[in-house]
């Protein structure tokens, strides 16, 4: 692979006064370009907004208050969360008022939590089984309230969620019998189209976003008003939105991407708002070098596309080959400028969501200097 | 595989009042058994103690002050630590008054902190390199202090380190040289057994071993006082700390030990004090259920002699097939109990280092009751 000399152009860290001056950061670190990242909101946000279809980002990616709040004022019309914690970190300080739950509530603790949650914001969760449904059910009761829910759909993933097409549709009917509850809508994750190869991603995603409307159609047939057609997945995003009948996408990766997304062809790192800023540690051989970012940092998720643990702004036949908790053993050609003990590098992440849930804080970049630093509040709610 | 009945008796928080009392404890969370982690605690002390070597544990694999303490107090003469903030957590609240630093300390912003750590502990560093030598030497000499120095001796991990032999021997030579820096040791990490076949761990370890003390040698005949030939590895321990001339031992996981330990054979769950609670979520097929602990609490470290991603005490016929952030994927017998929505389940992780460093806090449970929480207070110390 020959080197491409214009990706040197996209380091966002390094050779400037700030970053570069020690006093400021440390290293490992996470930064995010505020210009790409405010780039790639409101280029989702006009996507959808041509389309018609509701923008609701999974907040995974970023975890963080202030990110939220930009999602939202470039018309997100509320935020994807998995868990309870994050969503109340991210109502907390983030402007956040409309959280789906894209997730099973399960247990009298969370329970609890959802009921002060929905006292503080509009709150729908997904579910895919009756056992859940019913606890929900008499706690609803109990409280008064009512809970809106979306079907959960399996459209091919096989993780959670029941099949396209009959099972939701009972389930679905099921569910709407039950007091305290409003079925309102169906989701599904399509991450099966993450898992495929480049060239079969539009037809996969392609084929859930139509079995899900399908099901969205099943359902109205018993009279429920199923008003959210939901559909998440970032590298699925060009594609299963479009499909008639969507009316809600849950893109999560695209506010900062990664080396997956870049990967599969669809961008260059300039597009790619968030950098793990490490430092050459140990230069033990010509053709091995250790950074000081290690899984601890990075990360143990693959790419399907790419053989090493990142990618390195910049020096694109370098390999991260090897990752301990601590070190990030990289192979590189043995006259390879960039790689003496001290110096630093900008890592692409392969998967940047888990990766940001390791970091304490964002630096913030705006134009080659650290103006913001930003706490990950919604980091390691695991609950 | 047959199912082992006997595992069932090693469950530490299901079927207990206070721990299946949702109002105690939420999951997914971490629980450790005081006892079995104070046996495991005594027993490593004790062999090391049998061996005339001095223990030293990684504290990568707790980060908790109370650890700590329990470790020192049954003879551990200080603490291994990889980043200077873990040590800077550790010496704050976790009764370590010495510590090695197993890891090149490389910038300005460590070596500040690292004077400043020289002056409530005693500290050593490890080194591989000369460039970073001679810019600790310069900062100790301004600040009129004396560092000891490990030389990092690669025995066959190729990760960071000097080449055992002449290349370690040069280097060491080098760095008793410089002023401000004092060489007091070798070290090495010899990582290539725990990646070894369970019958080629002992010959792995005991080659590492013997070139690390035949380094020591080579460098003592030159004048160099070696005080300290220091091993470490868990999965090694039974076998590098007797190679007569090791005096110090580094192991870090036994404190809790995890699913690869006991799948080299070496002990079954009974000795595995930490474990992961989490619930059965959803149950979208008889052959699949989804727990709440995903790559987010388990971390994707893999198991070397298992195809899975952690191992489901008292379940050795269920594979935890696949991980997403919040979603471990399971695949079991359609009849196995215990994996209707709403159990709980136990996790032995894989690896538990990565596992700990995800989590806020630890439950610890004494004869099956949870007895206090602490906080992982040097958790996430990248830096």
């Amino acid at each position: 692979m020959a080197v491409q000399p214009e990706l040197g152009t996209w380091h966002l860290a390094l050779g400037t006064d700030v970053v570069s001056a020690e006093e400021v950061l440390d290293t490992p670190c996470l930064v995010v370009d505020e210009g790409i990242m405010r780039r790639n909101i409101e280029e989702m946000a006009a996507f959808a907004d041509g389309l018609g279809v509701a923008l609701r980002p999974h907040m995974k990616t970023h975890k963080t208050p202030q990110v939220a709040r930009l999602q939202i004022e470039a018309g997100a019309v509320g935020a994807t969360c998995a868990k309870i914690g994050e969503a109340e970190a991210l109502v907390e300080g983030g402007g956040v008022t409309d959280v789906l739950l894209a997730y099973p509530t399960v247990g009298e603790p969370k329970i609890r939590r959802l009921l002060a949650l929905m006292d503080r914001a509009q709150v729908a969760v997904a579910l895919d089984g009756r056992e859940a449904a019913e606890a929900l059910s008499r706690a609803m009761v109990a409280a008064g309230k009512v809970l809106k829910v979306y079907v959960e759909v399996n459209t091919g993933q096989d993780r959670a969620g029941a099949r396209a097409g009959e099972e939701a549709t009972a389930l679905a009917i099921d569910l709407a019998r039950l007091p305290g509850l409003r079925v309102v809508g169906v989701m599904t994750h399509e991450g099966q189209a993450n898992a495929a190869a480049p060239e079969a991603i539009a037809a996969t995603a392609l084929a859930a976003g139509r079995a899900l409307v399908e099901t969205a159609a099943a359902i109205r047939d018993f009279g429920i008003d199923v008003l959210h057609v939901s559909v998440g997945s970032t590298p699925a995003t060009p594609y299963t939105p479009t499909v008639p009948g969507v009316t809600e996408m849950r893109p999560g990766t695209y506010v900062f991407n990664d080396n997956t997304a870049f990967r599969h062809g669809r961008m260059g790192p300039e597009r790619c708002a968030a950098r793990i800023v490490a430092t050459v540690v140990s230069r033990p051989a010509p053709e091995r070098a250790v950074l000081d970012a290690g899984s601890k940092t990075l990360a143990m998720d693959r790419s399907p596309s790419h053989p090493g643990h990142g990618y390195v702004v910049g020096h694109p036949t370098v390999e991260i080959a090897r990752l301990s908790e601590e070190h990030g053993v990289v192979v590189l050609p043995p006259d390879e400028p960039g790689f003496g003990v001290g110096d630093r590098v900008e890592i692409i992440p392969n998967h940047i969501c888990p990766s940001v849930n390791l970091m304490d804080e964002i630096h913030v970049v705006r134009e080659g200097r650290v103006v913001e630093t930003w706490a990950v509040t919604a980091r390691g709610k695991v609950r």
